[in-house]
């Protein structure tokens, strides 16, 4: 269970309090606020706070479309409009700011994505907790076979009992000795910035992750792809989700435009002209690459 | 008058409805909210919209150093610590969302900031209106005579005279081109997007301009300084006011640290000691250059 | 002729000067360093310094995919696939600066692209120059009657040539009261920072913009497409002729993923998959909006 | 010995092959290409590219400045000048590529400096080798009595001993498992981006890390500084003798200016005053905290 008593109680507090204000409210996110949400074994993200909704979205096109945009008639067809033409400025409008407790792995793929503001958790200033990521059984895949960069099946029997053992035994191990040289008991005590270096990548970290929405929906379109790691895509996963409720139409426009969208280069769109007109269209004559091709068969 | 009655009624009205949160909320930016404060003869601040307080820097602060940092007894003491050592990432999570109107050649200099997310009114699409800055005759100044980047006194009599003249009817005068040229009446009329190159700097445009607390205190240094030119220091200490009603420990930790303080160079440093021990310093045995000399002089 | 005889002989004696070096040199950008290639009345564009070339961006990849990315055979194959997966930070490896000379209505767009480097001409601090954009003839074009953001037909007759008369005659008199304002001779003055709002936006300024490849080529996608408006277009298209020539195979990739590529919605996409089945799409069947179907079947 | 033969012969063979360029060439930095600078253990630092000199500083400041600069008589006090009152962007026309090796707890602190373009080795695509930090005995420090984040003494006798044979043996076993996890010797073999998880902080990791001379500058200040922990601040001590060679102007006045520097408040620059004056200055009639009065003492 990712959070303590006494996170819940706090938690729940925070949920009982209602101020008023003059700003604008999303009433989808207000009922996300704070909680926090289960992913992997004993991680979670949880919605700080928020500005904006997707009003504010349309709002700022305004300013700079002035009157004009109306006559795209209604917010949606706004939204989808900016979606579609990359008119990325006005999502930048929003904010989110969220609470994530995630394995050190993780963290370092996160982090990758450098437009956001991000406070973690000091393995310099303070202990980190005995939480490691251990795999659940079904998640525990072998190399891809047909790609270096992906998974196959989930491994079984004794293979799979044997991996789970080290990972398991290998992060208990570690944190016994983490805790023992950093002991001050009879002892001198290791400095906790040098301890930390022995534990292993599945140890859980947290942080407070702000980004705007423009941001956020990038990272969402690489990282909840199906072609993420299991690990990182569960996260994005359930931010999709949060995402869903604050700004519905701009995550639908998104759900269309980029998640189940594509882009076609040059060539594959002059194929797809030819295809409609009836002619056959092969490898050979595509001029497209082998792996190009099948890319683009997988597509189609 | 910058705000039309129109304007005005949507101000009042958005200042009138209130909505339940569960969002932490600063009452001493509530009551600014919406509201336009006047800047220079057409140009207004207001804010659209704020994420976080003061407490919002601690509460991430907390998230970095753990418990660790409850040693630091409050909330104000832990400001001031992060302040002083560039703690800056804290105070990355708060956010503030304005509206601002101002002159071209302002523009120009505030975009410089690239940390921040903008939406400006488009005079692509839309046609700008009649306003121009014209400057009130108290900062009607001569070129420095010290100084390529600054300014002396206020010009005075037929000179001035002459300047505001120059000002106001070209002004007007491109204007009623500008107008004339993309006028539809009896004519194609010009391109929008051509037209606008007619009009001189000092005309209105005005933007949505979101930033976080950090990047904004850095603008605020630069640009509330008394080095930076006039018309923008208006608007910067316009947002000083609204920041120190927003987030006060940060504000006052900002005037502590940033607006009064200042760096020293090693050399500096090394004839502060000097003098303290009653060493006479002069320019020639302090290893400083005239120019750095003079501005430690005016600094102590 | 955008530049002086001094100007051009520095450039002369720029080019006549070889060193040694140990670095990755691109050939194909040698012989455009420095040189001037004007652009409109009277801009330039030229290379003041690059870093990199194709293999860089082949080095950076194969940091991140070791020994593995041996097995696409070859650095082109590569390049392409690091831009069909949008695998962006190896472009990010190669680093272009350019000088540039443009109209202030046309840096003001520039400068939105907020990931670069930028040394503007100061005119708080330095004299502009009277020089001013004013369009050929074929480029006056009117407004678009179907589009708010676009342009029509070119002007003609008495329209073209009232247009084009306002625009050089008003150019000429603020930049008249301009030298006049900030004279010093038998006057104050004004300072500089407050005169130069007297001059249009068609009057030219310069920066030094240094930027990495892939945001140049983000830059260049929005720029050199055929809806930028004309004035940043010739600019963007000119920089397409130098990145061609410093990184080849990157800037063919480009062309075909990029510049003739297009993104498909879901919905498009499941269109596409039927008309190829051979079933008839209409926009009533489709599940597009009248804006989305118009540019699909452009499209197509 | 952080390179393999294979990696020297093929440095080697870089530095043997030099070629013409008409680009501003740094001669000081030339000496430095390619060559792995050995750093902790297994780790190194070496310059893969740059471009620009102290030259390029004052140049694109002369353009922004125009031909008032030319007052500053030399390039020198030019860039002293820049460097001491913020002007940051000039600095921004240089450019340093990097190819580091270091462990991944330093990389983790180092990743937190978003302005820089980053290729890290993918443990997801390819296999670590088996190389990680290991304290020298003087470095295994004790944790601080005073300071949370800092520390003290290096441990001794058996203690030492103990977390020595830890860190060693938990690394050997972590990564015996780690690639008996991963093989493919009659079992399926765990996917390669899961198998990583078991690996402890103080393997190596190794990327190409570009940034620009402001930026550089400023990671340089925070990680050499006496304050940062030793296993990051030997790479910046590293890169700061680069640096020195690369730019000697920019560098010295970096020194000076920054490193050797000190910024005061409001209310210690009022407190010096009153010292100058021969006053008697305490903590208690400073306006000081207690902490902020110990730091001013030791400052002076």
């Amino acid at each position: 269970m990712p959070l303590t008593q006494d996170q819940q109680d706090e938690i729940n507090e925070l949920r009982s309090t209602t101020t008023q204000t003059l700003r604008a409210t999303a009433p989808g996110m207000e009922k996300h606020l704070y909680t926090a949400y289960p992913v992997l074994d004993h991680g979670f993200v949880r919605v700080i706070d928020y500005m904006g909704d997707d009003n504010a979205i349309t709002q700022a096109a305004r300013v700079s479309y002035g009157k004009g945009t109306k006559a795209v008639s209604n917010d949606e067809g706004l939204i989808r409009y900016l979606m579609r033409h990359w008119h990325s400025t006005p999502f930048e409008m929003c904010e989110l700011k969220l609470h994530v407790k995630l394995p050190v792995f993780v963290a370092r793929q996160w982090i990758r994505h450098r437009t956001a503001n991000v406070n973690e958790y000091s393995a310099r200033y303070s202990i980190l907790d005995r939480e490691f990521y251990i795999p659940a059984p079904e998640h525990l895949a072998a190399q891809s076979v047909v790609n270096n960069q992906g998974r196959g099946e989930a491994l079984s029997g004794e293979e799979a009992e044997r991996v789970l053992r080290y990972l398991r035994d290998d992060a208990m191990r570690c944190y016994d000795h983490y805790e023992e040289m950093i002991s001050q008991d009879d002892q001198q005590g290791l400095a906790r910035e040098l301890a930390r270096m022995n534990l292993p990548a599945n140890v859980y970290t947290q942080w407070y992750w702000k980004v705007d929405l423009h941001n956020l929906l990038h990272f969402l379109r690489l990282r909840a792809d199906a072609h993420a790691q299991y690990e990182i895509r569960v996260y994005a996963d359930e931010i999709c989700k949060l995402v869903a409720d604050w700004v519905p139409y701009a995550y639908k426009a998104f759900e269309d435009y980029r998640m189940g969208g594509a882009t076609l280069s040059s060539t594959a769109l002059d194929c797809v002209r030819r295809m409609i007109k009836g002619e056959e269209v092969t490898q050979e004559n595509s001029g497209m690459s082998k792996g190009e091709w099948r890319e683009f068969q997988a597509l189609l």
